[in-house]
């Protein structure tokens, strides 16, 4: 099928990803807003349309449940697609914002400009949407996107991307600043991991299978979502209703979040008389426990934790149960089973509070609040593309200024240096 | 020789850099800095000791020249790494900064606080001092680092390494945040590459073999110097005093530094009067030239420059040069050629500036000034351990506040999520 010339179609998708980038990087705010509230239109006037294209895929998949669900476009869910772009163009422009500036003793003006990135790609599975809102983003930040969405949504994720170009061409655009891998062919996978030069940063959105693979793959950075294994722990200081109403909305609010609290630290000092409440508190609400010895020696019909369990983000009704021994206890059960995602300390004590933030490597920690607030829209950033758990650039939520990177720019009146 | 047990050193060692990374992660600004000055302090009184570890590397190595001469200390070279950590000791912490903070409707206020980054390893060639220089940034910025030094400076490496250690442990500081590999087996780099969760930044100082192995090969994020093929564009509205003297310095300055100009782009309106003139500034220093067609029909002696040539980064008293027609070709120019690293602009017209600067995705864009400037002193940041050229995390010159990436730190009252 493949002849020499068609051999690697992602790489040629990239190169005209990376020429449009350039006319992108130097577009006005207005013209990438018109271009958003264009596809935002153009969605609607093509619903029909999407919704015949995710009939054949919904004809074809094998999926089940939640999984044929997330695939399942509806005209209520191309709307909200639609919304939301149109939410993404109300928001600040996140390029050419000055972020630091200085003057040097020879007269040399520096300043930190937010920049596009450049190329972005973004490997999506099942949910057809993720294309409009991943497109939405990257165009309000300047940037160039290349999708590949799964096999399984195909049809709805080219009708999607089909109004994502009717609106660029709209606002005089280049309709190469979004574009799509022409099929589900597993290689476009690798050809967008090893395009360094091409793509500048890969997003995956979906299970942990796919993000592994890219992580373990990729030649150009990723921006993943990996595991987020949050802790919560109550110290000795705590406010006890407090505790209980924040270690309450922490795991069971949402369980299948990211942000969801999987296990509970619990003070030794406190825990005796804590710990049955908030068990009560949550058997309530249907959560299952895995404990360890002592708190299973406070509550015995708490069911034993082993080391595995404390190491499974669980996305579900269960909650892992340990007592620690004050907050450095707590800091190394962190430490050898957290991924660097969220924690919350619970407690009136400022200068344990300091200690515990100081102590976490996490991307985000709070203090007398809900893991569950670890989320762009709670953080303020409007729309967002996922949580990113590395170490480096974004770190927690990303919305449109996390799709920007940036530039000295260094201004002079002749200096030579010396 | 590697028993089971040995059988990767570097990972144990990395084990045990993360371990100490904690502790430097919360320790006051003050003990990191009198471990500075105690490491300083220790190269001082070592000195005799570093000189005979030097002299052994000298004597095996078979290096020439430049090399040798890279490889060599001297009492005054130990003295400027001493002083090195003394001035790094002296930069105001990076550590603990709120470098963003507002406040949310429900209350939640949000910080965006710099961290250290967690444990660095830096991979470095026959430059003994880089050791020293780069522990005394990773100390500073609250890091632990894992050096690998080159095989011929191994020696030098380990007397500068102890001198390090004991900084580290008269502050009260684990001496284990400065780690050593134990001997120049060359796969203690793959180990460091590919130590994911141990290993959370890997800084590569050497060649461009060096930088591309560890690129192709990390499974952990790189800060790495790539390529500085750096333009100067004199634009038609330049002024020519200016533009001569600009070019001059750019190229001619030092020429074996990477914010060295490479290529020389010249408007071809002002092409005719100017070029002339810029070609006898840089000849009488000594400087050859590789030009293309339209250059070459107004000085025709210059010799004729290729492809290739466009894409070199000489690093020598070699100039290219291209006669452009307006900033776009300028830009198509760098865009083809360009390594993202540091270009300039030479203009008095301030909308070709602003369309220049948008233009280009390098780190660095100079305005009316020389690439020369791109350098972390230049830019106020005190020491430096390189130049980064990717999009992300650092990019230009990178410093202390470089070392370190951020968190957010969420701070309630006990809010629940709705």
């Amino acid at each position: 099928m493949h002849g020499a010339q068609a051999a690697l179609p992602m790489v040629a998708l990239a190169r005209r990803a990376r020429l449009a980038s350039r006319t992108l990087a130097q577009s006005s705010s207005s013209d990438r807003d018109r271009a958003l509230w264009a596809a935002a239109a153009a969605l609607r006037t093509s619903s029909a349309a999407i919704l015949e294209a995710n009939a054949q895929d919904l004809a074809v998949s094998q999926a089940k449940d939640s999984f044929r669900d997330r695939l399942t476009l509806t005209p209520e869910r191309v709307e909200a697609m639609a919304r939301g772009l149109e939410d993404i163009a109300d928001l600040p422009d996140p390029v050419g914002q000055v972020r630091d500036e200085w003057t040097r003793p020879n007269g040399l003006r520096i300043r930190r400009v937010s920049t596009p990135v450049g190329v972005i790609g973004v490997i999506y599975e099942s949910r057809p949407n993720v294309g409009a809102d991943a497109a939405g983003l990257c165009i309000k930040s300047g940037n160039a996107v290349l999708l590949r969405g799964g096999s399984e949504s195909l049809h709805s994720a080219r009708a999607i991307h089909a109004a994502m170009q009717e609106g660029l061409r709209a606002a005089g655009l280049p309709e190469d600043a979004v574009l799509i891998a022409p099929d589900a062919d597993r290689r476009h996978v690798a050809d967008m991991l090893g395009a360094a030069g091409l793509v500048d940063l890969i997003i995956p959105r979906g299970g942990r299978g796919l993000v592994e693979r890219v992580q373990s793959e990729a030649r150009v950075p990723v921006l993943a979502h990996a595991e987020g294994l949050c802790h919560t722990y109550v110290h000795a200081a705590a406010d006890p209703a407090m505790a209980r109403r924040i270690v309450l909305n922490a795991k069971m609010r949402r369980v299948g979040i990211c942000g969801a609290t999987e296990t509970l630290l619990l003070d030794a000092a406190i825990a005796p008389s804590l710990l049955p409440q908030i068990v009560a508190d949550l058997s309530e609400k249907g959560c299952a426990f895995k404990a360890d010895a002592q708190a299973r020696a406070i509550v015995p019909e708490l069911p034993a934790g082993n080391e595995e369990d404390f190491g499974t983000e669980w996305l579900d009704a269960i909650l892992n149960v340990a007592v620690v021994n004050g907050v450095d206890d707590a800091l190394d059960h962190i430490a050898r089973y957290g991924s660097s995602h969220t924690e919350a300390i619970v407690t009136s004590d400022e200068a344990t509070a300091i200690r515990f933030m100081n102590g976490v490597s996490s991307a985000v920690v709070m203090w007398n609040a809900s893991t569950q607030f670890c989320d762009g829209g709670e953080f303020g950033f409007g729309a967002e593309i996922g949580i990113a758990t590395g170490r480096f650039h974004a770190r927690g939520p990303v919305g449109v200024e996390q799709l920007t990177t940036f530039r000295y720019e260094v201004i002079g009146n002749g200096q030579v240096r010396s």
